[in-house]
């Protein structure tokens, strides 16, 4: 397995890396049933999609503003006969998500580096899924863009870490498993660790990942702090 | 019908807007059939994403290999057959699009305003398409993002008109179907027609357009050049 070296921080991406959205889905589908996973993934499409028209135009809003904006479209195109109840209960679904058993096993393993999240999500948010999953102690900071008001993958984002752990970019080894993620924290300068989990496939942008893992748990091996799993024959 | 009074000139998105893309899924459906439809719309979209990945992250390149890094992506993730023959020529087919016959229609009755078109699409391209077309008369200036190297919704891409023809961006009257372009016009400040032919639903970005419209044709009218056409009872 590849080896990054010389890092000194790191930042996790939260939703779909560190926290597993796929609790959402459930509810979307006990609320519409057949019709959840459209629900979901438009959802979870548009919800970009706004993150980044937002930032293009300076019309920047904290990303609940965004979340509900993009439910409220999607359940309009879908012609869902849901309102409002539907809509709360989705929307703070998002904020009691359970994490991923690879990061609780390996966060603690990588307690000798700096440890952060480096979310979209409004800091209150960041700070509800942290506490909330037992996870607090495991972060020695909570970056969210809504200090710099601007999305992901603006450069400015990923500035924060640096700024705060006094480090270079080439010290931070940023894990995410969205590949929008994957490709800004490349451009601006990060040792890339790209999750993924489902075998999707890169995108055509010239911005690949320093290392492609199935799972979190493979980060202290790649980071030399865990020896080699031996494989069995 | 709505009136919109003090427009001084004009801009024109280019890509479904006076162009029909409508060839271009065609083409995709004879390469690939019963699945060319599904190419098309994903290219399309990830033709859009890879607009503002490029543009948040700084990395503007040219629009046409834009396209081309989009449609690669696509073909991979779709698994479909196809190689380097198929994509050029699905490539090239974007270079002789067909103009709306609304458009054809109604430009003529438009000519004492400042009349442009405004695309993400390379010089050269927009030059051609144009060209091609027989619009060339129609046009008092062709505005390529490639001036400025961001994409729409950019305020810079929007800039261009008003330094250019020298007007306040109140008097722009802006005509796009693409609602991440009425969204960024309408940001930007400039008047905006939607021109809305499939009755697609607003995004719920705060953002709307200040006349929605099924045909370039009605706006003569909507500008008060032309009188309203009498209703049949």
């Amino acid at each position: 397995m590849k080896q990054l070296t010389g890092i000194k921080a790191l930042a996790f991406d939260a939703y779909g890396t560190v926290f597993d959205v796929h609790s959402v889905v459930e509810l979307a589908e006990k609320f519409f049933p057949g019709k959840g996973v459209a629900l979901s993934q438009m959802w979870r499409a548009k919800q970009i999609e706004y993150m980044y028209l937002r930032t293009l135009m300076g019309r920047y809003v904290p990303h609940d503003q965004n979340t509900e904006a993009a439910l409220k479209y999607c359940m309009k195109f879908l012609q869902l006969p849901g309102g409002e109840k539907e809509r709360k209960a989705l929307m703070s679904e998002y904020e009691t998500l359970k994490p991923f058993p690879d990061a609780v096993a390996a966060l603690p393993k990588l307690a000798g580096l700096k440890r952060s999240i480096l979310s979209v999500g409004t800091p209150d948010l960041i700070k509800s899924l942290v506490t909330n999953s037992g996870l607090a102690d495991q972060f020695d900071k909570l970056f969210s863009v809504d200090a710099v008001k601007v999305y992901k993958p603006h450069p400015m984002t990923y500035q924060m870490a640096i700024d705060y752990f006094g480090v270079d970019r080439h010290e931070v080894g940023f894990v995410t498993s969205n590949y929008f993620d994957v490709a800004g924290a490349r451009a601006f300068g990060f040792k890339v660790i790209w999750i993924n989990r489902k075998g999707d496939i890169p995108d055509e942008l010239g911005l690949l990942p320093h290392v492609e893992l199935k799972s979190i748990e493979q980060i202290p091996e790649v980071l030399g702090i865990e020896k080699p799993q031996a494989v069995m024959a």
